[in-house]
């Protein structure tokens, strides 16, 4: 390939990320249109590239001829997500456009939870027995690979019940010699997959492990099918995003931005909005607690956001990288006590160094005429030990909600940012309002 | 493999996990004496699992001999990170240890940046001549293959120039008739990857073709090595990471929580938080600004929090989906119209919700004997309304900023929660004692 195809490549592919960003909004009828556009290389390209749910939806539009050709292009563990996503009405004529072998497979799949190993993998994949020899083997491959089917990068040994008993690449089958029987050259240790398995704990075998595909077997050992790290390169995009907006306090969105409809997106974020909003009136009967000192010292009230504000901030990073930690496996239960320790030290630092900040504030407006009250030194000192306490507290509450609701067997990532950031207003404030009731009382109230 | 082996394996990868976890805050010669209590291949399988920077910290540690042996175990593009991630004075020796041919890929390697896809490539792959034939191209293979290698799975033909002709997969090779010439087998159309390509950019490519394995190539199309998407789900794992502590005020940790130092901590928390504190600091003198209207309705202050912690949580929301979005690619810049429109009516109708419920909250508190002002029916309705205003403009501005910072070439996570949540809460401010002294000014004030 040549430079000026490079280019050429390049600015196709730019036509197809156009209409991959317009698709969300397309109607069904303008799609089939834009995609009679392409040349049919590139509307198979674009098709395969597709989520399922967006395959489906496409294919419910298509003429039976088209949409049979275009089903039978999947890899069956895709035609079995694309058959899941299709209306019920569809999926059984979707199943009737599959060959009887490809039928009773895509069926087998479609018993497994999506989000599961056994949703995720290619039933087909490359068999051996090991009493053959590397000859027969590589001769037994070349008679019987399906040029149609997803490439496959390793071979498995089966014994007559279809039990796992090692593995070889196609490039140790052939470097191997021609007569040794395929049981002294395979590998036998080998890293297998549950079939029920979550699909966020495959990630961490592909990233400590070199290897492109992992064999999916049952709870008798016997093998299933295959997960390639390409599809796990998706899930592990999927799951980040998930978390991500839960984090920020939205359930997760089931499609792409722009693809998720006015009422979803409404009904995904009211929720929390509305259960924060819930825990944020606390906040006024806390304040109405300090009523009598607030009509005293007015301006008491003045650095309640600052205060709050920095305690809720320091409570979503504390939070955000347990709950991140947490996912990634780099912490877990037993560590709680590490990782509160280690909390309490850093944010009790953090605390300090605002608190300083705020201490150097007060002074400093005091030396540019603005004075808070008249006891501005005293009232430095409220300031920066409130500051001080509302971090700290407002970081231990972040990073101890996520270990509980882990030890709750709930996702840690529901302890969001603005969850944390709530509970840490309330309790702020009371930390604020003591600390400045003390403090002041001899003097001002 | 029978299921009694599954669950020695499964018990093995435990002990392995719970090395793994408290790895990061044993000493140097702590770490040693662990390996050396493992069994050879599991110490082995340990030491590929770590990230490049602790095996560098490992093979430094670990006696000239065993140094040689690990490093040889590593494919190339892990060996160079390994040895970009060791210090100065310990590089040249590291690369001593290598042999001729690997010390000069290796040396190549690390003229790229380490978050390029010419830095993630492996540089040995398989080579064909496109005039071979099958048969020849299969002999050449079984002959020239190194055992040591990372499994390979495809061959690339290039011509005398190293140029990119095409590619075919091992079971495309095994499957063609033995007599054709590799050309007339060949995938002509190759997606290739530009070596200086950013590493974000590669996972886009994987999650929307089928391949595990893509060609690196120069502006000239000459190929440069392999990239495979085993190699991608850690990255996209990495850069999911480093957007979720952007999103919370962090600047991204380069180690995993346990093994980031106290120092590295709060400097990297410290900054935001004071860029954060100073931005707040403006809430005391919007508040200020209504000293007066303060002093007569002291019970105007009780609603601040509420009403900034709905404006900060509904504004989180909005640049949290933007910027994941952006970062997926689901929107880019010149949809910046739509979502604007978009999220006009979303946060608009989150407003009126929460609104609502504001509304019944200050006449509920009524029925209940609780009144914050005699006019509480205004009272109510100023409630309502800020709630609306400051929900609306915090959602607007979490909408525009990642959009802003993306037009400017800055990473649009930089928008990060925190910092939307301070600039709503200046700005909500203003909006709320507005509100309430233009509604309330006639009777109260």
């Amino acid at each position: 390939m040549d430079r000026v195809e490079g280019q050429l490549s390049q600015e196709h592919s730019e036509v197809l990320a156009d209409l991959r960003t317009a698709w969300s909004v397309m109607s069904p009828d303008e799609r089939v249109d834009a995609l009679k556009l392409l040349p049919e290389d590139e509307a198979e390209e674009f098709f395969l590239a597709l989520t399922g749910r967006e395959q489906a939806q496409l294919l419910c539009c298509l003429p039976n001829l088209t949409k049979r050709t275009w089903l039978r292009l999947l890899p069956l563990d895709d035609a079995a997500d694309v058959i899941q996503e299709a209306p019920l009405a569809a999926r059984d004529e979707l199943l009737k456009l599959l060959d009887d072998v490809s039928l009773k497979e895509v069926r087998a799949l479609l018993a497994y939870a999506e989000d599961e190993a056994g949703g995720l993998m290619n039933p087909r994949f490359a068999r051996l027995r090991p009493e053959m020899t590397v000859d027969e083997a590589i001769l037994y491959l070349r008679k019987q690979a399906q040029q149609k089917d997803r490439p496959i990068y390793y071979c498995y040994v089966l014994d007559a019940e279809q039990k796992l008993k090692g593995v070889l690449s196609f490039r140790q089958l052939l470097t191997a010699p021609a007569n040794k029987r395929i049981e002294e050259v395979m590998v036998q240790e080998v890293v297998t997959v549950a079939e029920d398995l979550d699909q966020e704990k495959i990630a961490p075998l592909f990233t400590s492990h070199t290897f492109v595909a992992l064999p999916v077997v049952d709870a008798q050992g016997r093998m299933k099918g295959v997960v390639t790290a390409e599809d796990i390169v998706g899930v592990v995009q999927e799951e980040a995003t998930e978390d991500i907006q839960k984090l920020a306090g939205i359930q997760a969105l089931e499609a792409p931005y722009l693809a998720t409809g006015f009422a979803a997106m409404v009904r995904k974020r009211a929720g929390w909005l509305a259960a924060l909003f819930f825990g944020e009136l606390l906040t006024i009967h806390a304040m109405q607690r300090f009523e009598a000192e607030l009509d005293r010292i007015a301006m008491l009230a003045f650095f309640v956001p600052l205060i709050l504000a920095s305690g809720g901030n320091t409570g979503s990073q504390s939070s955000t990288l347990v709950i991140r930690a947490l996912a990634l496996g780099e912490v877990r239960i037993p560590d709680w006590w590490r990782v509160f320790r280690r909390e309490l030290v850093v944010v009790g630092s953090l605390g300090a160094i605002l608190g300083l900040i705020g201490l150097a504030y007060v002074l400093v407006s005091h030396l540019c005429g603005i004075d808070y009250t008249e006891e501005y030194l005293t009232f430095a000192v409220v300031i920066a030990g409130s500051l001080v306490g509302v971090m700290t507290f407002g970081g231990l509450l972040g990073t101890s909600l996520p270990f509980l609701l882990r030890l709750c067997r709930l996702d840690p990532a529901t302890a969001c940012s603005p969850f944390v950031a709530t509970l840490s207003d309330v309790t702020g404030l009371l930390i604020y309002f003591t600390v400045a009731t003390h403090l002041l009382r001899d003097k001002l109230l």
